[in-house]
């Protein structure tokens, strides 16, 4: 709850007209700020904050501005002070080392003090006997005299005994222009009418919400023998080949209990055939809802055991939050408030007129018993939460009030604050925009569309060098159980690899829906941007030992994200000239640039190209004739550049470079 | 004050986490709006304010928008349905029709009539059976049932009858969707779970505010004979001839007696001989302080009597408000808390280190008194603004606090609302912009230094194309008493023109210091941008009724500006391509595009220059063969154009067109 103060500061920030407010700096333009400070921007631990503001005093008067920066479990802020850059724009940077949230609030005063030592210094030096100002100054002096330690407060006696006695008049001239009193103005400011802003707010998650790397599959497709239902103990088999594939995110459509009551067939038909599996997203019958799992899968236990076995390899498991019920769901007959009914007392399917989805039944969030259904729906993901679940993908955030979701991603970050939530909404981009804004931790994004040189720097120039590089963190998916872009359809291992080159090194956060991408299983339902035979409607047996050219670059691809901190974030991306609109080349970074890597990537899965690639000097910091050297890390062959301009030759066979730069 | 169910609003829009609201759609980022709502945005009567907004449900249903607008002499606002542009982008437009604060606000809500009207439809063309739909629908019917005049209430009745009974079935579904409903369920919307941002204010000042013609001219230098102090008994007989140039606007400096102590000499020298008439800008003495005139002006009754005559003739005088005092102003032996003092208790004088300004004392507005001082400063413009002066122009309003102008501005125009006031800061971007944004009517500009076509289209840009537009109303002066630009110092008539034509058609607010710039008196004092024998120091004596053809040529282009309404804005402007460097070209037209014109300047003052012109063909509607008619408004010149691309020839005789268009 706002406090008093809190409200009256808005009131202040709101409503200036016809107040008498004293103070003489304006503080404006706060950058980053979201909606006028409505939405907290977002950070892993250890990453930094940069602040920008127009800090402007009326008249010419010497200014100090400072950033207050706390951290939610901390009882008083820490004040760092800003820069100037000009323009009357200062800016600071802190790092972030904590997860949850952090405030940042400016504040700026008239240094009366820091003036007095300017004006002083300026006659000084034109020669002005300024016996008047040193007696002004003391006043000054008698600040620091009350807030300074005994050396300092020893000091500034001294300094008031020259000030205050003509004699000294050469001492006291030195001293009142020294660096050393400079400090101590500096050091122990008076705030006199200091303005001050509103609270904006950082949340800071693990590392991970930066950096994962998810691998999608079908737990009931994971069954040693064809026609078998798979198990839970059939994926702990699958485990290690995962794992050496690199991947740090194990991802489950729904596990729970697949509806009975019009439950679909293969291929998204309408009736279900004797045996046919079900839609693991059309949830719960009558052996149980979102907190239950689906009995051939396995047990709970079953289930905790396969997430302490992936643990051990270095992967979490994401669970498929999908909120909408079967027509068989214990809700409906628990908690029939919480769905629509028709004029004839029916259910109300899910509908998109004239479509109907008469597998599913929408919650309906208008119903006066809202309540109730918003804390049912936060325990499901407590339920998992507590059990040690910390990521989940939530299937179709978009049909849901955005106000629901920053209510409950905040309830369940309260109590597990690693926990991160995946927006899996391929909608409008203001409302993929803003489901990020209300909290989600990660979002899908357009990139499984995007696939000429034009497309995709357009579409990484939005997410890294606009406001949504301050809380949309993209996960790029070449594929998904839900599409199969036409490029997929067909495509040769090359597509395949440079749809996985792209992702991986241009986003931090990725997955794929496997094994369909590395096995090459792209055969399109007719005319459709979706597959055939879909495991979403029928079970697949997959010889899951097999592997090939894409498993293993894709292991490649991922140890190399996993020891070059420049490809586990996306925003430090630079695009470098390359003559060839079949070549793409983008420089990265990690924050201090200890880490610096050049990608260059082939567009063409048919035909070698080639092309000069122009290196980013400056950010480097090198000159033309200085040496670059540049490894491959597929390849491990070396290189050593010396020319701005760079020949670049790329075939289907291998078709990008992941070069690591070291001067 | 803002009252409990503001604040409450505040904190909804300010701390959505943990909060449970039901409402399913988001309004942001909503423009026009300065820091977040906190300043107005300006208008003059009777222009318009568009307003856009991201407005987005979550899902897919249809969804209403309206635009709230209050004058705040109403009690209730009026609402306006917003249009979809596009993008979950809504805008609609309203206009101002009365002086003062109209606020606008934003509401929106998932229509669930609409709704349903949409899923209906899309369900009988499917040629699905909707008994169920139907009945479902009657509840919307209701609604309006009880909201709808008779007429409407039986239309109603006769539905309901419709939907409930199988045998009406065919003229149910006719109609279910017909356009009569559509309407009727627009008119009567039920508005559930409707969303509302806060208020956002405009302040709506009279025309002038737009388009005012400001002459400014010392009326110490108006007497018929050499060596008298001129009155406002002389300033009388130079009415007509500047209200003959077309000026609307005469702007005197200060009026008030010239402080004697400290007095400054001609050429800003600092010991004024004997007989030198001081800075009217020194202001106070034994003889009174800023409520007085001038004894050698006249009296108040001879104020009254020159500003009475000069409305006779359209013309209002504005008056200068220099909030600082010479060191024998009244105000230092009546309020001297309101001063600075030195250590030994003499007053500070105006200081920028180490330059002295010993004619001046600044007031302290710092001092624990302050509000008193503000009372006491209102009250000077009170005093003014109470005999008839609606029109300040503030000097150096830049070294006092924002928030002291934001009050004082806002007090008087709650009492006279015509008032308008000049902000005279030729000081850094975005201080000059605080000042708009706290209250200013309008502003100066950095024009005075834009010469060459770069420089102008940038600027020019900056000013009407971004946030700008909505809160600073440029006023552009070729000269003044401070400046006499280099590029003006010793020009040729050519120039002079140059610099009017382009400061009177670019902005709807232009002034000039004269006789000297129509005079070409230009001769600069040694090595600075400004005037030898400069009147701030000094009498001068001018042969006022001579005339010359930059006079001739004012009054033709001020009568052009009072017949073309698109000379009276400033932020209807688009530059035209024009191949030469030394050539302007721009269309300027009033809001419906009645008046449309068509500049073309030459900023060559010695040569002749010819170049292509391009004619903006889509904003004037036409298409290559289509006939344009231009008239040269100086010269009475018809032309006719046919092509995109028309030859164009300036002399230094007649360097500029002002072609008013009709197809």
């Amino acid at each position: 709850m706002l406090t008093l103060v809190a409200l009256q500061h808005l009131y202040n920030q709101t409503n200036h007209s016809n107040m008498r407010r004293q103070e003489r700096v304006i503080i404006e333009s706060v950058y980053p700020q979201l909606n006028c400070g409505e939405f907290f921007i977002k950070r892993v631990v250890n990453e930094s904050v940069t602040v920008y503001a127009d800090i402007l005093p009326d008249g010419h008067d010497v200014i100090q501005a400072e950033l207050l920066i706390q951290h939610e479990s901390k009882k008083k802020p820490k004040d760092i002070r800003m820069q100037h850059q000009g323009n009357d724009v200062y800016f600071e940077t802190f790092k972030v080392t904590q997860q949850g949230f952090y405030t940042y609030q400016l504040r700026a005063w008239v240094d009366y003090a820091l003036n007095w030592q300017h004006g002083i210094e300026a006659k000084i030096k034109d020669g002005q006997h300024v016996v008047s100002e040193l007696l002004d100054g003391v006043q000054y002096l008698n600040h620091i005299r009350k807030k300074g330690n005994k050396g300092e407060k020893e000091y500034i006696k001294t300094l008031i005994g020259y000030f205050e006695n003509e004699t000294e008049y050469q001492n006291a001239i030195q001293e009142a222009v020294s660096e050393k009193l400079h400090e101590l103005f500096i050091k122990y400011p008076e705030r006199i009418l200091a303005n001050t802003t509103k609270e904006f707010k950082v949340y800071v998650d693990r590392k991970k919400a930066n950096f994962s790397t998810w691998y999608e599959f079908f737990p009931r497709s994971s069954a040693l023998e064809p026609g078998k239902h798979g198990t839970f103990k059939d994926c702990e088999r699958l485990l290690p080949k995962i794992a050496k594939m690199g991947f740090d995110t194990l991802y489950f459509p729904p596990i729970h209990p697949i509806g009975e009551k019009n439950r679909k067939g293969k291929n998204n038909t309408v009736d279900a055939q004797e045996g046919d599996s079900g839609v693991p997203w059309a949830i719960g019958s009558k052996h149980g809802g979102h907190k239950s799992i689906h009995s051939e899968l396995g047990t709970e236990a079953d289930f905790k055991a396969l997430v302490g076995k992936a643990a051990d390899l270095g992967m979490e498991v994401a669970m498929d939050i999908a909120f909408q019920a079967a027509p068989d769901h214990p809700y409906l007959s628990s908690n029939p408030e919480w769905f629509r009914k028709r004029p004839d007392g029916t259910i109300q399917y899910a509908e998109n007129p004239p479509k109907k989805y008469q597998d599913i039944v929408n919650f309906y969030f208008e119903n006066k018993a809202y309540k109730a259904l918003w804390e049912e729906l936060l325990s499901v993901v407590m339920h998992w939460a507590d059990l040690g679940i910390k990521m989940f993908r939530v299937d179709n955030p978009h049909t849901k009030p955005y106000y629901f979701w920053n209510w409950l991603i905040h309830e369940v970050k309260k109590k597990h604050p690693d926990t991160l939530f995946l927006a899996e909404a391929f909608s409008r981009p203001k409302v993929m925009q803003q489901l990020a804004k209300q909290g989600f931790s990660q979002s899908y994004t357009y990139f499984t569309w995007r696939v000429s040189k034009g497309e995709l720097i357009e579409y990484l120039t939005e997410l890294t060098q606009t406001d949504m590089k301050e809380y949309y963190r993209p996960n790029f998916w070449p594929n998904t159980p839900d599409i199969n872009p036409y490029h997929l359809q067909g495509a040769n291992e090359a597509m395949h690899l440079i749809r996985y080159a792209l992702a991986a090194t241009l986003s931090g956060n990725l997955g794929i829906y496997g094994p369909v991408f590395e096995y090459m299983v792209t055969e399109p339902f007719p005319n459709k941007e979706e597959y055939l035979d879909c495991e979403k409607y029928e079970i697949r047996h997959w010889d899951w030992s097999h592997e090939n050219k894409i498993t293993h670059l894709i292991s490649k691809i991922n140890g190399i994200r996993k020891e070059n901190a420049a490809l586990q974030q996306t925003n430090n991306l630079r695009f470098c000239h390359i003559e060839n609109e079949n070549l793409m080349a983008f420089y990265k970074w990690d924050d201090d640039r200890a880490n610096q890597l050049l990608m260059v990537i082939s567009l063409d899965s048919h035909n070698s190209q080639q092309g000069m690639v122009q290196l980013p000097m400056a950010e480097l910091g090198i000159s033309p004739g200085d040496g670059l050297h540049l490894r491959d890390l597929i390849t491990q062959n070396d290189y050593q550049w010396y020319d701005e301009w760079n020949f670049i030759e790329l075939s289907p066979a291998l078709p990008f470079h992941i070069f690591q730069l070291n001067q």
